[in-house]
């Protein structure tokens, strides 16, 4: 959510990857490339020589699998975040889904902005007016209700500019490396700003990586009966938002277990990248994949 | 936290064991018996026929091994919890060991009390009495502090009345029903009133739980640099009440699915069983073990 604020902003886009442990020896993988989508060989290596390390079991770097977590941010960094995060468009279509339920907001910024189409005008207001938008559309329904509105957006929305589904906007190296990291027993995580009920819904279909290994933004819910049937409803009320010092935070909360892996893109991901660095770490790296 | 504040109140004590899909055949469990040490033979066909049904390829209600989440009760389920919380001991053994540093705890209550060894006396207040004592004594430390407290308590403290281990005071045939339903692909969380980062230290080494899937009360927390170190500080503030109507929402902010399987000892229970079993349960049924 807040990070969603940032809009049109460009984003100095850089990746940064930390490992637990990174000595640049070459290794024997050539045999079978668990990352052939990798471009960078430097980084490549680096991945390889750190797995190598923390799964050989006479190493002195042996980590066992259980204490194999790998947390990676979302938007920039398994998926496309241009031109504006994909959730800004999930709730600027919830508010034209909404409207006829809505007349006032045909008067009302920035509701009036995005039903007139023009969502710079309606960005005007920064993070407020994202926020706001994103409470009247994503509270007031029951968990299971928000779940399905998520299901159908993410299986039918196309992207703007690329006219293709946004789970097709991911990165194909980091598909790799989550399978590679799985293979050699890690457990991967999302640690993102985005809403973690936005996410859980496809995943686990996109990226291999169940709900409960989803940690994000959240708002508060509350628990009741409605006709004898118990349910879960969602209120216009910020919970947690999973950003910068908001990161290592959930990761303790959600995990209860220091990472020996993270990856991340922005600036809201440099405390987790710290905060995972600082478990033991030997050699950090700041590695363009 | 919230529950701990019973303290020496008698609590009802019954099982209730929930199952998605119950249906009373026998089974041909006999050959090898998983769960060796429990007594109910009624409960016992229950537990095996529902996760026979949820995990043949054929079964209308087969479940994907990865939406087999089944939640934990703690205090009472998994480990005793009399005369009191065992959180409530801790809490107890905290106040003394701290006493040093706070002088001006031998005239204030509860305090006072609990340093003169009269823990009836100290309870008097009741839950707001015992809350105190726990922010006194959970929070100003790092999260690593405080696990390693923890750790130390729980690998030397006895319980007041049987002279042992608590972790030795937990069921026998809860352990192998944990490993019963793991064995079967199942994934076991707890699901507890009590502290999330009291339990976590010890979960995976006493029921082969890991942090990630202990689900707790939990105080506020802070991430920040200290002399250039990131450390994540606790905070003397209640952040989540895991009981009651609290399980559900708690359930659904971790682990983002409905469980297929719960089981519970008390009222504090109930909310959670409601959820679970309302995710599609055929016949619900209370059994006792």
């Amino acid at each position: 959510m807040s990070r969603a604020g940032a809009g049109f902003r460009i984003i100095r886009r850089w990746a940064v990857l930390v490992l637990y442990s990174v000595v640049l020896v070459s290794t024997a993988f050539a045999q079978s490339d668990p990352l052939p989508s990798c471009n960078s060989g430097a980084s490549k290596q680096a991945i390889v020589a750190f797995v190598d390390q923390v799964t050989s079991k006479g190493s002195s770097k042996f980590v066992p699998p259980a204490e194999r977590i790998a947390v990676f941010d979302n938007d920039g960094t398994l998926w496309a975040e241009q031109p504006m995060y994909f959730q800004a468009f999930f709730i600027f279509d919830r508010v034209k889904a909404l409207a006829p339920r809505h007349p006032e907001w045909k008067d009302k910024e920035p509701f009036a902005s995005i039903l007139k189409g023009d969502f710079k005008s309606a960005l005007a207001g920064g993070e407020h007016a994202l926020l706001e938008m994103a409470m009247a559309t994503h509270a007031g329904m029951t968990t299971e209700a928000f779940e399905k509105i998520v299901d159908d957006w993410i299986r039918t929305a196309k992207h703007p500019l690329t006219g293709r589904p946004y789970t097709e906007m991911v990165y194909q190296p980091m598909l790799e490396l989550l399978a590679y990291l799985r293979t050699n027993g890690f457990k991967t995580f999302i640690v993102s700003g985005g809403g973690i009920e936005f996410m859980r819904p496809w995943t686990e279909r996109v990226y291999g990586i169940p709900p409960e290994q989803v940690i994000g933004s959240n708002i508060k819910t509350k628990f009741e009966m409605r006709e004898g049937k118990p349910v879960i409803v969602r209120l216009a009320e910020i919970n947690f938002i999973d950003d910068k010092a908001g990161k290592p935070a959930a990761i303790q909360h959600h995990i209860g277990r220091r990472p020996i892996f993270a990856f991340g893109n922005s600036d809201g991901d440099l405390e987790m990248l710290q905060w995972t660095a600082a478990g033991g770490i030997l050699r950090p790296e700041l590695l363009a994949l």
